[in-house]
């Protein structure tokens, strides 16, 4: 666990929520992105040496979908950069913890990403993230 | 707008969360403290250039009680540092955020702090920081 890459947070009208934050953090998007096996569409601003990550759903089956309709707008999700993401599944396994997905898929912002269970997590969704090269 | 100070996390039990989070980071807790004016008791890790807080209430009637309450564990606010509180807050109001606090006060690990309203940040609760020098 490096550091914390970015922070989700789930919003229902991503043009809305950019001026939003533009007006937050005074600094505009740097970055967008559609994942569309994901259903999602995604907004990125730096702060500082993190950034924050919009999401929006484009698929109402999405798990944005899902998260706004039971939860409401909020943050989604902690995502933490590793250098080596399939050792540090490794070793969180041996810690306990349980992940959603078997194995490390494409993400947003050229990543792998991987999730881990929040019912062990103290109810946070937390991402491990590792950049591309 | 510095960048992210720390994400705070509200738990039910800080000893087990202070294990957790512990084995999840791989770093130990590095600071302790109770702001018996909030009714919470705080436990703090370093993650990169950034913080995490753990919340427990120490008191049914605190913020953090009623927040485990309604939504249960998970993310309850990040905090933003800023070099001068004061001007940020007027600089957000001019921009139509909306304040619960009308004063910043003193927080957990020597910071002046104030909470934005999450009806203006997409569900999100934002707080502002600033070290007391």
């Amino acid at each position: 666990m490096k550091k914390i890459e970015h922070i989700g947070i789930a919003v229902e009208n991503l043009e809305f929520s950019n001026q939003l934050f533009e007006k937050l953090l005074g600094v505009a998007a740097y970055h967008s992105e559609s994942v569309a096996h994901e259903g999602v569409e995604t907004l990125f601003f730096k702060s500082g040496p993190n950034k924050i990550e919009l999401l929006a759903a484009t698929n109402p089956e999405s798990s944005i979908a899902k998260f706004l309709a039971k939860k409401g707008e909020g943050i989604h999700h902690i995502a933490f950069e590793v250098d080596d993401i399939e050792q540090e599944i490794i070793r969180l396994k041996q810690e306990g913890f349980i992940f959603i997905d078997e194995f490390p898929k494409k993400g947003a912002d050229n990543k792998r990403v991987v999730f881990l269970h929040p019912k062990n997590t103290n109810g946070v969704l937390i991402e491990l993230c590792q950049e591309i090269k």
